[in-house]
């Protein structure tokens, strides 16, 4: 199913005269310490097209020059900065779009973000012209933008217009927040390049998703940082994560509010189980973006993505450490992290015994000691050495010493390498004088990526890694015929409709099992005979193994009397087994009523398996997957994926679990049916995606996967209690 | 069991000479420019005692009076720095020994570390001479010590004499390797105080223990941080980190190299799943020291424990933020670290109101806004009303912009509020700038720490709670008496004796459970009889629930024939059951030979739960308790701890797993005996602490956990093979 919540995403030419304009008129541009209008003509200072201010009170400011009325403007503005008060916002948009310009950045608060009812109407108000005139406007409660390769600082933060001077590189910022937005731009402080700081502020026309999708298609974004405390609009959130994916470009989101992840502890189904945090992840996933848990991992893993955007060469990472201590710090980090540290090749272990002493080390990681770092050659060989070596496809230098001698020196010889090679160099500052000699060469190189830890250097690479081959699996992974039958939605709606004929929300278990079976997911069957022939039958049709009971309305323990046999393989031995039942009861029992013997589907020991089903507000049905059973709550081992899945994305989502060491088999067992996992978890999620409009929650706790097959032991489908369920 | 591997840790007065000296010697000394001689000398010029330079080449080095040979100095040298080459060392040593020094530095290379058989015996001649003469020696291969207070940078490393100047604080650095413990003293170049670097090098004679205990005991050490690869004594570590505990010093430790965890998840039993790593940190978790995984949270934890000696004065964590964002950025990490945020008291929030705007928060998190920060005073107002709040232990304080006007401003604002107050307060310092302006002050301030990271806080606040709360409760946790049987060691030995004359290191399932038994951990037991009478007594004599069996050569399949009768609670149950069965089988199976019915003690559904023993080279006999079953490699869910332990021990381990969830009862489950387990973990370790010393290793698996009760279901021992088991 597909969320239609609003608009699609704007696209690069709908914005392109909002984020970079040829012309500025800034509405309200003063000489007043300390306002925004003077605060933001300060900033522009170096922004390389024309400036105009807007104030009948100056002819100038700052330098350029100042006009009464955008209507006296010489030249149609690209965008218009609105410094002015909350009350004054709407008739000067009205003027800007009169005009033709086709930008507006609105700073003023006042608006939605109250709370209040004269607020949220202005806001609207806004909204109505932005639709109305096809001006894009970006806010209200909105600090600004920055394009850095023009040097448009249209914002009034303290200084943005000098931070921003040299510091052009690959990051794009993309931020409801301006404030959390600004914290990561500051980066370029200590060298970091950026490419564009946009906030959204109140988000009344633009919003993150326009901006991600601009930054798509914009050539100086290598990669786009997203901070949010969530989106409007799921189907755009999708669409331009869609966009960047599509545009080669990592998205990498980081939402705050993430607390009630906290709060499942406590919760004993799955509905609950999946908070929207969830949902999110489960978006990002979808849309190959990165999901960050941290604030201070952001500038790192996204530097590293920008500086290299080709992807691992090979799948080996190499350690090249001159200090024994450094080197097991960062092999441990990089185990914590499944990264694969190979021998060196031959060639780099002749390149390498050149060079370092007999009490030196060449392996991986390596410990070269403090002898090649006597003179500049030796060192930059045992980097050549190490990038060329065919099984690495990043080279991990740890930084210890942090002098003008040390890191000084060696910082322009990583910058040489890295020039010279195709192959990720990270460099790990292992120390706590963060911003000392050579920091800044490194933040601001265009190859080399410093990290101030060596856990999160390792985990960078692994979301690298996992990220370009995702991207290179991805046509295996195209969208597959649905496996279940055309038909299943139809019985399925025609059970439903009849539990909502009831009046009642609820479905029984017969009719949400009947439900999953429609869908071919199995589940438990019964029947009684009176005969072994009749029985053998029935086993027949419901599958291997079978349990037979004597059906007896006066015996309680029917075990006691061998009445209950197990585990049953064959029509044989259903035949046998049936017949011994009846015999046996008649001599132990001679005195009670027999029915028969019933004959059920055997649900055996197996692994448990929760599936679940919620339909999100903002991205849509979505199913989890994971542990079962008293598991749900000991592991909270779940993976959330959006509606419809293939077999292969069930697959790697059933991967991801800690269930798939129990179903691949721990302790010498054999292990489970996960075939027959990722089987009915594809006919499952088809079956959310097609009933999305009518469910609000399934549940099926456990599903049981045996050595063969797997079935739904319990099962409970909850229907929208407004659902008109038509057939 | 005491381990008893060397000598006792040197004490204060042993060290103070080396570490605290009013004259320092310098064997070659020299003016040779990048000589270790000459940047010792010029390390020292901040010196606050007397040094010598000793070099028949010179008068004077660095304007220090410089003597031909040690016997030629004017006074005798508290301590000797060697900075001559490696076969001079120990004649240089001897003489230092010889003229009365006390302590010796000895920086050469080329002893043990080269693995040679020459290098190694130079080094013991070392450790003799120093057992011998009393002489306290640092090294060889060591960069050399720092003792800030008095300026003494008597090493070798770049700059270290500049960098210390002004630098004095609570965090005192020991470490095996120089150059890890040079990172973390390189955090005095942004400003944190420290008051000692001491490297061990090879640790010939002095070891990162003996620097813990002789730090324990000085007063300008507030905190311990030590990082290590490994000791050469568990005994001497022990004493270490509980004469810092006794002292009051968080003791910090680092310890690279800890792949192993990762190598576990192919490991089928426990004596391997606890690797090294797991018997460093349980002895740290013993002696109350703080185990940190991250070399760069290391400083922010050790600044924290320093500036806050005294603990929480209330269990509430506030959260003082002028930007909604960075607010609920920390509130989700102090919800991952299960931080309790309460809401702020009547009267803080009586000082909020006067201050705050409407479209602010007075909750907790608080988001005050911008508006606060307007002027100094409204700011200092917020900051005392946190502080003052009774419901709070510690206020935490995000920054979020970054200039000489934000920061910078609110930086000494922090530092005067701090000093009003008892209260912990951490500044939060949220922006990529990683040394803008108030952070140097920050670092430095005696009072505020500076997080680079909201999650590292909250984590340390959480470490710090903790740490404190243990501290507190250490009076219930005195070694309590013994509650196994005296007796059982005996009799354990005894009947290990008897397995160890089969010749074997193998010991029977029968005899393990023996020996558990012996120290009253409940065992299955068995018995065949023929009456009903005679199994009534069995089972009041083993214990209920119990299970018959029919015992007969001829019937396999007993369950189909009513053979089979579970979980019988009572002697008339029994009795019932017992004369059912015969009588059944006489019906059914007329033919068969017939011994009796077998009285079994019920293992009924349960806990799974390992517990297991390794007796660790350095620190002695330790036990495991975690997940048992399949969880022992799902979950990993072990944690270990050295013998014996007391049952408030056994308690707190159990707490600190995710069985304990299993065993509190989940989704409506009533739950195990976890009193039952407690006893049972506290016998084992008496266990495994009697028998040390022929026990190689212990693996109870499972032992099952019931509503009443815990029983050992299967047991296996291994022996040392050379042990000779004495009664």
């Amino acid at each position: 199913m597909t969320q239609t919540n609003g608009r699609d995403v704007f696209c690069r030419d709908d914005l392109e005269k909002l984020i970079n304009p040829t012309v500025i008129a800034v509405v309200g541009a003063s000489a007043t310490p300390g306002g925004f209008g003077k605060r933001t003509m300060e900033n522009l200072s170096g922004f390389t097209g024309r400036v105009y201010g807007v104030n009948p009170r100056y002819d100038t400011v700052e330098g350029r020059p100042c006009v009464p009325t955008l209507h006296d403007l010489p030249e149609v503005p690209d965008c218009v900065i609105v410094c002015v008060a909350q009350h004054l916002v709407l008739q000067t948009l009205e003027d800007a779009a009169h005009i033709g310009a086709r930008g507006a950045i609105v700073y003023a608060s006042g608006f939605s973000e109250t709370g209040g009812h004269e607020g949220i109407a202005a806001q609207e108000a806004i909204a109505e012209l932005a639709a109305r005139t096809g001006l894009r406007v970006a806010g209200p409660n909105c600090v600004g933008l920055i394009n850095v390769a023009t040097g448009g600082a249209m914002n009034f933060m303290t200084d943005s217009g000098s931070i921003i001077d040299g510091a052009a590189g690959g990051i794009a910022i993309v931020s409801q927040s301006g404030a959390l937005g600004y914290t990561i731009l500051q980066a370029v402080q200590r060298g970091v390049g950026v490419s564009h700081y946009l906030a959204s502020g109140n988000s009344a026309d633009v919003d993150v998703c326009d901006y991600i999708a601009y930054l798509a298609d914009e050539p100086t974004a290598k990669v786009i940082i997203c901070m949010m405390e969530g989106v409007k609009s799921g189907k755009r959130f999708l669409q331009a994560a869609r966009r960047a994916d599509a545009a080669g470009k990592p998205l990498i989101v980081y939402k705050a509010g993430n607390g009630e992840k906290s709060g499942l502890a406590a919760m004993s189904h799955t509905g609950t189980l999946t908070g929207s945090t969830a949902a999110y992840e489960a978006a990002c996933e979808h849309a190959g973006a990165i999901w960050v848990d941290d604030l201070e991992a952001l500038t790192e893993i996204a530097s590293f993505f920008a500086k290299n955007p080709a992807g691992p060469s090979a799948p080996g990472v190499g350690i090249m450490s001159t200090s024994g201590g450094a080197g097991v710090i960062n092999a441990d980090k990089a185990e914590d992290n499944d990264l694969d540290l190979p021998p060196l090749h031959a060639s780099t272990r002749e390149a390498l015994t050149q060079v370092v002493p007999a009490f030196g080390s060449i392996g991986n990681p390596a410990d070269l000691t403090a002898e090649v770092l006597k003179d500049a050659a030796t060192f930059s060989h045992c980097l050549d050495a190490f990038t060329a070596d065919p099984g690495l496809g990043a080279v991990v230098v740890p930084l210890v010493f942090v002098h003008e001698s040390t890191t000084g020196v060696r910082a322009p010889l990583l910058s040489e390498a890295g020039a010279r090679t195709e192959t990720a160099i990270a460099a790990v500052w292992m120390n706590e004088w963060l911003e000392g000699p050579g920091s800044r060469m490194l933040d601001s190189d265009p190859k080399i990526t410093l990290f101030r830890s060596a856990a999160r250097c390792m985990r960078t690479i692994r979301l690298w890694q996992d990220w370009h081959a995702r991207r290179r699996s991805i046509d295996s992974d195209r969208p597959a015929e649905r496996i279940s039958d055309p038909r299943a939605a139809t019985t399925a709606r025609e059970i439903l409709a009849a539990a909502a004929d009831t009046g009642s929300s609820a479905v029984t278990e017969q009719q949400a099992k009947a439900v999953l079976s429609a869908y071919g997911i199995a589940v438990p069957q019964e029947a009684v005979t009176t005969t072994a022939e009749e029985a053998a039958a029935f086993a027949d049709r419901f599958g291997y193994p079978v349990v037979l009971k004597i059906a007896s309305p006066d015996i309680q323990h029917k075990t006691e009397i061998g009445g209950v046999r197990l585990n049953l393989g064959s029509a044989e031995e259903v035949r046998v087994a049936a017949t011994e039942i009846l015999d046996n009861t008649r001599i132990l029992e001679p005195t009670a009523r027999i029915d028969g013997v019933s004959v059920q589907t055997m649900i055996g020991a197996g692994a448990e398996v929760l599936l679940g089903a919620q339909i999100d507000p903002q991205f849509g049905p979505m199913i989890t997957v994971g542990s079962g059973g008293i598991f749900v709550e000991l592991l909270r081992d779940v993976t959330t994926q959006l509606t419809p899945v293939t077999a292969v994305t069930a697959r790697r989502a059933i991967e991801s679990l800690r269930l798939h060491k129990i179903l691949t088999g721990l302790r010498g067992d054999p292990g489970y049916d996960i075939d027959a996992l990722v089987d009915a978890v594809t006919r499952f999620s088809e079956m959310v995606d097609d009933l999305a409009d009518i469910l609000t929650e399934v549940d099926v706790n456990p599903l049981i996967v045996g050595r063969t097959g797997a079935i739904a032991a319990d099962a409970l489908v909850a229907l929208h209690h407004t659902a008109a369920v038509t057939v």
